[in-house]
């Protein structure tokens, strides 16, 4: 059983917010996360909803700003947040930009030097952590639903395209939608896969969703006022894509709203009762 | 007119999140806000609830976790958040404590040098800036209420009591609640106002609600795992004060929850929805 270590516990809700630390098998790195154990886990198990964070974010963001304890005590749903990549690997450079290494792990495999050693956070979103989640907590791993914020946005979309049977659910506030067609996504992926955009199609939404039959609806919200809409995140393409494979999309485009955690907190509501809960709940 | 800049703005639940600078003249200092005005004030003036922040808070913390707006908008209530003190002064030592100078201005106006020259922060919170909200905003400016955490309860608490007639609607998070009895408020009081204790009795709730005849019920929530419940907040003796003088006192010692902004989201709803709203709407 893995060995994990509660940092820190605050009442929220009825239920509990944990941030717990463990040495990670995938990254082999000491990783991060936090938990929301709603009150129900105090009498039975309950599915599980992951949230992956964007560019910079730790697995205390969400806790602190997305307003999330309120619907999953509402909803009987754990919460897992795990942290956006390794830190203080010792890898040269690791934290010498902000889209790059350190709270910028896209969610993917690496494959070149000097990342692939630590930077495995693919593994570990899809693998190590459920099977940590599984071991330690009051879980029906078997329902399992996944959504998340720009890269986690995209990193959520990747991992429930290529696993449906372990997400019955997806959505996404402003996802990076077409990795390999904007520049956050381009540098990534070169330095982490190196620069066969062939193998980049495994970790881009657009590009897997024409093949993936993903078995429920996506929804997605993207605001109209997101400095990054146009040149980073992409909806547009992700839609086209999912029209063209009958691959069903909620894609609300949200009159003003930016990329911050205020707009991710309005619609956080719609996202875990309306979108999860049912689906979860089944 | 008062002069207020812009400094942020961001749509949240349907209404914006902003946040200004001015020159305070209560001050002499450039002092920050940040209010949240409802989707109803697009069409007609609301109530503005004020809430006052704890020690080492800006205007910024309760706007990103305490989840109010939702309620806020529900309700049709206009948030607005003071700076906790003036900032950059040039006062020999105001950056030296946390629980003394920038962010702990304890919303007393100062008597003693080198910080009555810009430590006036009751007279901005119970007047100045009233008066900025009700120049630049739609507002009911005789429907005010007012709240806080910590510091910023105990600032609530005086506020209200001194001021019936400005403030329909008072409550608390974990107020210290009886300052002149406490580390923090002597050591504040003791800087600010100097060794004369009389002096201190018009900032100390316990103190003022023995005479107050407030004309509504109070609101209190406290954490019964809060770390400075024993020794700095002391809710109790606010309690008997309120019992002597028959002042109507709800007093609700919540089990488990400590001094975060975890607890303060968890009970939100009660304050606003609840407590507030009902008597500002009246």
């Amino acid at each position: 059983m893995a060995n994990i270590t509660l940092v820190s516990e605050y009442n929220c809700f009825g239920g509990k917010v944990r941030f717990y630390t463990h040495q990670s098998t995938a990254c082999k790195a000491p990783m991060r996360f936090s938990v929301y154990l709603p009150p129900q886990a105090e009498s039975h198990k309950v599915p599980v909803l992951y949230f992956l964070s964007g560019l910079t974010c730790t697995e205390e963001n969400f806790m602190v700003k997305a307003g999330a304890q309120r619907y999953a005590a509402e909803s009987g749903l754990m919460l897992v947040v795990p942290d956006t990549s390794p830190r203080n690997t010792g890898i040269s450079g690791e934290d010498d930009d902000w889209d790059l290494g350190t709270g910028a792990g896209f969610y993917v495999d690496t494959t070149r030097s000097p990342w692939k050693q630590h930077y495995q956070m693919y593994s570990y979103v899809i693998e190590e952590l459920p099977q940590i989640i599984a071991e330690n907590f009051p879980v029906k791993s078997d329902r399992q639903g996944i959504f998340g914020h720009s890269m986690g946005g995209h990193g959520a979309l990747v991992c429930a395209l290529r696993n449906p049977k372990k997400y019955l659910s997806v959505s996404a506030f402003s996802p990076i939608a077409a990795p390999m067609q904007c520049p956050w996504g381009e540098k990534a992926f070169s330095h982490y896969l190196g620069s066969d955009r062939e193998i980049w199609r495994a970790y881009d939404a657009t590009e897997l969703v024409q093949t993936a039959n993903y078995h429920s609806p996506i929804l997605i919200d993207q605001g109209t006022a997101d400095n990054f809409l146009a040149n980073q995140l992409l909806p547009d393409k992700f839609a086209q894509a999912c029209e063209k494979a009958g691959q069903p999309l909620t894609l609300r485009m949200q009159a003003g709203y930016d990329h911050s955690y205020y707009f991710i907190a309005t619609f956080m509501r719609d996202h875990i009762i309306e979108h999860h809960a049912p689906i979860l709940h089944q």
